[in-house]
């Protein structure tokens, strides 16, 4: 019997999460385990400093598990404490809010958690879907449309179970543009998503706090998941865990010296 | 002037930031600016959820800037609101503990703000000093020897000012072995460094919960981070941002479909 693991970074609640599991739940004996509460961006932070607590809840008509910590310890625990064995799959979201670019491959807590999945010896997929800016934090209250990400979702999964993961690849990132054409590109990482900005502000004392905002940067390189989803196309990026620099370490000696 | 960021994941109370902040203090224009407190595992965190405040403050005899974000918060702050400009390089470290393998290059503050460092223009450094695991946590207290890290660091620092990253490269990850033999090797990541180990507890009104543990792998491969810091030597990992998986994508695409 295949064994899924299903994950996100947008909490228990998301919708997203019941999509994954809407996609996924006849293939195999399909686990869904979660962070309680929504958390972005914190990449693939380990709880190293705190302990972690976990409930058995019933959310959306799923059976499911909440972890008061991050996606990556919702992965290690759903592993090691839940399945009790390595699952043949874990699936990372469906996330509301693409992930695409080498900077959301690092801060993504959807990308993470599936990083981790590949680390401890899982296929892993991560997958996200592209929804405005501002619908981003409504995922209780927002009907958005994942049937086509469904079905992407459902074929990855079905070819991974069937084959493996290929040779190389440690996770599939894929994206779903929030108006598909009906194409799928294999894409590699954007370098750069956003131009940083910082907006300062005073709180109701006067005193000053700042918010890390960013403007989407606006040329995107053909064959890039950036270009593939600004197009209409479903992105598929393949990862590695290996991100030394692929450069000739004779010159490299010769450069330090 | 050549301008200079320090930052790190043990928090600005940590000797191994002052360490940093003597092996670079001449050269340059130097800011410090670091998480308030220890975030230690958050990787690449970035807080999009929440705002950060700042505070100057003096510490250990420097000037320095309190952030109460992570180290990749500090990083993007110190840039854009403290510093004004791109720095010529960010130091993040001197870690209390090796950050090896591919494991730590996405699960560490230290690494993840060298990450952002890199991702925002700059030249970028982490180092990690491989200390007993029990000390750590203790960086206010314990005298570690910092003497032979700040070597290293000021000698990569100035070559880097002298001639630019080499290309290819975005961050150099350097550990320090506890004992080393003076000897320094260029690497590639390990795959792995732990084996996932979770340690049940019961509360003291009888509930459980868990710790994330992990024991560490016997063997290293020859060549990687790991194996040069278990023989003594200093390991320099050059490391990029972009982790698509180098793999053929016709062969992809026949797999896909």
């Amino acid at each position: 019997m295949v064994t899924i693991l299903i994950t996100n970074d947008d909490g228990l609640y998301s919708t997203g999460l019941k999509a994954s599991y809407e996609a996924l739940k006849d293939l195999g004996d399909v686990y869904v385990v979660a962070p309680a509460m929504q958390k972005s961006g914190v990449g693939r932070s380990i709880s190293i400093m705190e302990p972690i607590r976990i409930s058995e809840v019933n959310v959306n008509g799923m059976k499911a598990y909440a972890v008061d910590g991050t996606p990556t310890d919702a992965v290690i625990l759903g592993i090691h404490k839940i399945v009790g064995h390595i699952p043949d799959i874990v699936v990372s979201g469906i996330n509301l809010g693409e992930n695409i670019s080498t900077e959301s491959v690092t801060t993504s807590g959807t990308v993470g958690a599936a990083l981790e999945a590949a680390t401890q010896g899982s296929a892993a997929i991560a997958i996200s879907l592209e929804v405005p800016d501002v619908d981003k934090f409504e995922f209780v209250f927002k009907p958005f449309d994942f049937s086509f990400a469904i079905k992407i979702l459902r074929k990855l999964a079905e070819t991974i179970i069937e084959k493996g993961m290929p040779e190389g690849v440690d996770v599939f990132n894929v994206n779903i543009p929030s108006k598909p054409n009906g194409e799928v590109e294999i894409t590699r990482l954007a370098r750069r998503l956003y131009r940083t900005r910082i907006e300062e502000r005073l709180d109701p004392r006067g005193r000053k706090y700042y918010w890390i905002d960013g403007t989407e940067i606006e040329d995107a390189e053909e064959g890039t998941d950036l270009h593939a989803i600004r197009n209409g196309k479903v992105s598929i990026t393949p990862l590695t865990l290996d991100s030394t620099a692929r450069v000739d370490f004779n010159n490299l000696r010769r450069w330090l010296l």
